[in-house]
């Protein structure tokens, strides 16, 4: 059976610490990778400061847009922490103190070091479902399309790796990787025909290497059919043996 | 003499390949980095795909916001750069032939080498001023306060070097960072009542670790003030030592 309809998501990066330079994002490349394997396409990523405002206006923006979003930190304990307030501003649902979320907060720390701050950490949109969390307690959580995660990576992989398994999405992309010792402008007409020739059903990227002796270059094409896919990608690796290198060649099912 | 204007900036990722998850983006924390150490405040990031309406779209929403915007990505020889003809359709601009960009590629390719597909990367909008590109000749542009860079990051960290030269900005943005063995909650209620003391000239942000064996966290302090900054940062210290911890300590400028 297949679900050739289009499931598509946006990602909203939350953090200051991301726009200084000082943390090197890898959360939006975890979710990524995760949505193409359940068949849903990452349409666009919005990196935001810790800006209650920003936050309202960038969540109402894409919610509309995308069949999921997914935002990444801001809701720990701490004064920057403003994530889970500025969605309920977002939704216009009140910011409360969730009963679940209390009590997982109170297993962890025990009562008598439940302090505000970490208080704080139970208080989650009025209709949310949570999402947990395996490293630290503190929940994340899902109000209608936008699911709220935390931005530690271990902690965040662990809530996506929930939230993916009950993800509804399309038929899943598969890709195909052709590496060859070529310029990228010295295959470019042929790869810009194949590109024209399956428009409909494969996307093919094309993207070169500096830095090595040899010039590289990497063609990726991704698609939903794998039978049109390996068409394709022998087609390839065919117009670049004829240029006379050897091309190595990976399929992600592999 | 002191700069006390704001400049901003935003950043826009053109390319599917970081949307896929394929390619880890690496090039915003430098560009962030680097800005930071010009007095300019990175706002904004979006990862997009290789769309031209999308493309164009983008540019023409961030270009009035702030005072640079930066894009990253699709300025090669193949088919799917469509970067630079998106920028001129942004523009309302033809996208002509750049006699300069052209006298480039081909002392660097020589006359019969130069491809179709390499002379695409001649096609530059009007009044566009270039961008040296040191590693592979294809030079970046600057046209009205958007600077246009390859995605290969070593080429595009060359172009951001070139460009960062002439910027203009503010006091740069200093930071200290103050890591110690404590759980971020411990310390939150003293840190939001430090960060609401110098609300006007210090930024504070907490960033818990976690995997280690010992609860771990870094708040950092980021101001234009460094005799502000080493105040704050030294009332944080006693703070945390108060707590029987001993801080690490380090400044932007050591």
């Amino acid at each position: 059976m297949s679900h050739n309809q289009n499931y598509t998501a946006a990602v909203i990066v939350i953090g200051n610490e991301i726009l200084s330079g000082r943390t090197q994002d890898t959360n939006t490349a975890y979710i990524a990778k995760t949505l193409s394997g359940r068949g849903v396409r990452l349409m666009e990523v919005r990196v935001i400061p810790d800006v209650a405002e920003t936050i309202i206006a960038t969540v109402n923006a894409l919610r509309p847009a995308y069949d999921y979003v997914f935002t990444t930190g801001g809701i720990g304990p701490t004064h920057d922490d403003i994530t889970a307030e500025s969605i309920a501003g977002a939704f216009d649902v009140a910011l409360e103190r969730n009963a679940q979320a209390y009590a997982i907060l109170e297993a962890y720390y025990g009562r008598d070091q439940l302090t505000d701050a970490r208080l704080r950490m139970a208080r989650i949109p009025a209709g949310s479902s949570l999402i947990p969390n395996p490293v630290s307690a503190a929940p994340g959580f899902q109000i209608g399309n936008v699911y709220v995660f935390a931005g530690v990576p271990k902690i965040m992989q662990a809530m996506m790796d929930h939230v993916a398994a009950h993800l509804r999405g399309g038929d899943p992309v598969l890709s195909a990787s052709v590496s060859c010792a070529l310029a990228e402008s010295a295959v470019a007409e042929e790869v810009a025909a194949l590109q024209d020739q399956y428009a409909d059903d494969v996307e093919i990227g094309s993207y070169p290497q500096f830095g090595g002796i040899a010039p590289a270059l990497s063609i990726v094409l991704r698609s939903t059919r794998r039978d049109i896919l390996e068409t394709a990608t022998q087609a390839l690796v065919v117009l670049m043996e004829k240029r006379g290198v050897e091309p190595q060649l990976s399929y992600s099912w592999e």
